[in-house]
């Protein structure tokens, strides 16, 4: 996939469209997807301008897990899910739809089969409470 | 999910169980999935003794994903498959099924929906002959 710096996770990045941000930092910013799989679902971008997980820097990829971990820990504390799946898709074939580096992390509830996305947006106050809840929950940095 | 020590990865680690490997350093290993969902799909290991992603060590989530792109730049390079999926699941309500923090790098061809693990295990030969495509592949040390 061809990184393209029109892609909505640029233009969020950038100010040029809002979000629900639950963390930010120099490298990375998590922000709650806006078409859930399932409730407390998060997305962690880089703010390096690659499509795929191959182009992105090592030390870009390090820092997108400790945001990753972070996240999920604190969705875990916040809405104690029985599962929690982490995952990063690259390729339309691999489910990918938007050409930015990006992990999701997902409560799970039952089941094996996931659809990433869901077919509804979500209900906007329904997900501020939600952001307000893991920003609340998210750990202490080291 | 709760560690424990006789898991089949732990076994693997010290040598009790064969693996088919694909990478190793001090802190995680790569090695060819038995039941796999594609050709080429690999799994990475902590070595530390966690069940999941929570408990895992910030250090130890950064070389997680250090091996984790690694092998996915080599995974693309040996088969280079049209997706490339990156997976991490705790509880087996996410459909965890082996007690210790393991990735998986999985290569897709189609779809969204995923079964993480096969119904069939994979034909040794041709797993081995998988193991040495990826080795070949894999990027030098930064």
């Amino acid at each position: 996939m061809k990184y393209d710096p029109q892609n909505p996770f640029a233009r969020i990045l950038r100010g040029e469209l809002p979000s629900l941000r639950v963390y930010e930092d120099d490298v990375t910013v998590a922000l709650m997807d806006i078409m859930p799989q399932a409730d407390g679902h998060v997305l962690i971008l880089t703010k390096e301008p690659v499509a795929e997980v191959f182009e992105l820097s090592a030390g870009g990829a390090a820092a997108c897990m400790r945001t990753v971990q972070k996240v999920a820990r604190a969705v875990k504390a916040a809405f104690n899910p029985p599962g929690v799946m982490i995952a990063q898709l690259n390729g339309s074939a691999a489910g990918q739809t938007v050409p930015h580096v990006h992990f999701h992390v997902i409560p799970r509830h039952a089941g094996l089969e996931l659809k990433l996305h869901a077919a509804q947006p979500a209900d906007m106050a329904q997900l501020r409470e939600f952001a307000e809840r893991i920003k609340a929950a998210m750990p202490e940095d080291d």
